[in-house]
């Protein structure tokens, strides 16, 4: 990765120009629907930022608007989880790519209760279980946990959503019974639910999200606040599940098109980590069929090709 | 990857400490006796090559013995279809993961006969599809190739094991002709099969495979030949895949363990890619119930961790 | 089916040298002890009663010993709903055997949470869903059904069991919650549940079993009680899912050895319908690895083939 | 079933009726094209016989006109197997209904290779198998037994269908590969097809159909030959699997709808045995979705409904 001697005066340039190019581009897409109080995000909203590792974040467009982390906050479940619970998490969740959708309940029962990853809902839902059983306000710990590495106290839980995900959640308490009748649960499942849905519903922005996971760009250790966030080995293992599995159905074919680890979220979220370097976020509601934002995969991929980014 | 300045005055001793360590231990795993022909295989020979962009190869043990590269040729044949057929290759194969055991016929039946990508057997049978239809005589392309990269006229496929993997590869046309039942494969499922089984049973030593891959690990482009084998762009997209699966249903573990795209083999070979710096191919036959050989992952893991070569 | 002639007479004393027969040999199988309430069944209690349509019941050993129905319960869910609602609830579950484990998620996930017969868990638990829905107490009007048909004021639930059901019932309530996801749910899950655990935890006697479901042997009209329970068409059609899928994963094999329309539980009861002539109950504890009853099964297949009562 | 009385005398009349209410209705449905041979099938014709245990055959429409069999063969195929094989044949092929697409390899996987049953593809090919391992030439044993049971020399192939069938037999091919991947296949696999799609393409008419089968009405024995062609256990197995699988993936709703054992084949030809009076079969090309022919369908059951003949 050579970009930084010729590109970090050019960066906020780039963005400029990768953001302009986005919104010029007529929308594609659906903004996400399954659950009502996500369907009226403004598909027109588009941000972009790129923390660095000397503690500078460049922006580009709504990138200081909050939004639904949605599926971003199973980074920060795992992480903490991994804090708490050390190698010991790893017996009861996989590390292995899924190859199906994200909520598929198959694989789950053929796996007798073990999910494949931390990524796909029923492995958020384990990790969520975990964080009940430890804290004992865990969804208090979460947001405190959050809001230190984004060193912000503005990111918060959107009510509503929260409300939402709560009423429509029967998919994702299908996932925690199952894994409950395979013994691989230990709270009850509402107060695990109850948290998943917690977690789901905590709104950041573009910049609160790049500043926050820096600390996987950089062997663990949070640049900004000098945090020991993870091992330096724990932070290149989140970095290698999310190189496998975390743009859903979509994680090959991101490896394959961008090359480095990222994760996505419905609200429209995308985090991509440049090991080194910093943390690229990426917002704009609109989806494709994966579950990923269409303008937030077109600038990270336009970002990451101009600047030579990939990890590959 | 800081490991250049201090480590390569001791790579040479590394390797031989790694090795030591390995040939100390107890011998776990089993050699692969699905076809009789690399039963024989013998369990206790082990050796590690590791090939540097400026044309270094260091070596331990057993490094310049020939074995059977098996699933190693899929790399090589990938390769080959991504410099004939373009992005065309890619409506035929997927590059997702699979989740699924490299050889299960389920995931090709719910996708209609398109493989999820080139690493599985159907993916790998797939691409030997397009080179059937493309050379006159693929078999001998494929040779040729495999030759040039590595700089080496030896290489050669070993008759008995061919003829050891036509006679048990029911499975393998059982892939094939459910992708020709959905009118996923070109050519007839006789001679496609025949180019499989021979590109699965060429013979290479770990330092003409290591040797052979370093383009993955500059930019597409052979350091000693100097040849483009593939464009920058096409090269990543290798390591992607290679990346989320090229350890069979251990591709997450590895990627999370080491950090570095590879593919190994059941005659007990793997190769892993180093991107910026070189190829490492590390060979012993008796593998873990993955079919990954137990002696290989040890020695790649240790060496990974030793000079910091994770990608993340 | 001729038997009436010359059987009729003979037909106590067949059932208590049937009955001889199962209790010399030694105890196979396992009694159910996935909820702790069963297991405390007595595994040496063994019991058959065949009811005629001419009103007589005979019996043999435990015959009169109420026991946990379990999903003998579905027969009677079934015909409730089938009262009630007419034709409609075929658009709710199908009527095709699954050829998957009673309990399996996978066929639910791959149907769109439409159960494929009411036979399996997840079609009982949409079966009790439109029981919910439709009574003000579905319990209460369960019961009564099942009291009515047996002529018995005595069956009734156990509370231990039911309790038991209640706190083991994550499986099941992951059934239903997905069901729930795919809209095929009207009531709220827990109370689904509620009268799908009241139910199952139903206790009769192989002489209450065998007199309740008469109707089904007579073109819907219960031959006692003169009820017309069902119409002829509705009653073949139950005979017809109870010849396909009655019980579990050896509905195959027992339509190929006995030929009789039957349905089992896993508190060790079987009901086989001898269509024109009675009912058949038979109880022991102990379970085949399919979970029906082993003595259960060896008693109906030595009267059936005494006989000669099969429908074929 | 008291038909017999009233009915035998209007018993011609009926089929009559039946069949001009069936060719009056517009065509639904769409003849089979999977292979061009049976595209060119008349979707007009239309015919039904019954032929009865005293020898009689009724027919109304296009009775005697010889159509391809096509799965019907699966009914001979597996009579001929089971005076071969005796009760080893079960160790080798299930009795359990598939809940699957009748070409299903998903199952074929999950089941190492043992066929659900006899009348899916792959338990057909098994079946198939057996025959070309006992008989010096199955083919010829097939034809013989088919016309000594038809009482007719003019059973024969169809030599247009059969290169049809071999052409594209790709799926037929997967499903023997796979089983022969598994070690449950004795016979070469192209043998084996060659046989299967032989049986396959055989013609018969509605009226040598019907009169074929009458021993599975008459336990085993058949009433106008003489001939012994099976036990009367073995003809209620028959029948037994018939009633749970004949019907590919609407079996169930067939035994709700008509309460018959009945086999059905692309041809759009539909046998259905009535025991202790006869078999019903009936022929009309066009196909509804799950491959079974619309009016032959119609004409069953409107015969089955006006004679009262279900089994439950």
């Amino acid at each position: 990765m050579q970009f930084l001697a010729d590109a970090d005066l050019s960066l906020p340039q780039a963005l400029r120009d990768i953001h302009r190019l986005a919104v010029e581009q007529p929308i594609e897409g659906k903004v996400a629907d399954y659950i009502p109080a996500l369907a009226t995000a403004d598909a027109i909203r588009c941000g972009i930022a790129f923390a660095t590792l000397d503690g500078e974040v460049h922006t580009a467009g709504d990138a200081e608007l909050p939004f639904s982390i949605q599926s971003i906050s199973k980074v920060f479940g795992l992480v903490l989880a991994m804090q708490r619970m050390g190698d010991g998490l790893w017996r009861r969740v996989g590390m292995e790519p899924s190859g199906q959708p994200f909520n598929s309940i198959v694989q789950l029962e053929w796996e007798h209760g073990i999910p494949r990853n931390p990524f796909i809902n029923a492995g958020a839902i384990l990790v969520a279980d975990t964080l009940v059983a430890h804290f004992s306000s865990s969804r208090q710990a979460f947001l405190s946990f959050v809001r230190r590495l984004a060193g912000s106290e503005y990111c918060d839980v959107n009510d509503e959503v929260l409300a939402s995900e709560t009423r429509h959640g029967s998919r994702n308490a299908a996932l925690a019974y199952l894994m409950k009748s395979f013994g691989n649960l230990e709270a009850e499942v509402d107060e695990v639910l109850a948290h998943y849905f917690f977690q789901c519903s905590v709104e950041m922005s573009c910049k609160e999200l790049a500043t926050s996971l820096l600390f996987l760009a950089n062997q663990g250790m949070h640049p900004i606040t000098g945090e020991k966030v993870t091992s330096p080995r724990d932070a290149h293992r989140v970095n290698a599940i999310l190189s496998t599995s975390g743009m859903y159905d979509q994680s090959g074919q991101f490896a394959f098109a961008v090359g480095l680890p990222a994760k996505s979220g419905v609200g429209g979220g995308i985090v991509a980590i440049v090991p080194g370097h910093g943390v690229i976020a990426a917002w704009s509601p609109p989806l494709n069929r994966h579950g990923n934002s269409t303008r937030g995969l077109s600038m990270i991929t336009e970002l990451a090709s101009r600047l030579g980014l990939s990890i590959f």
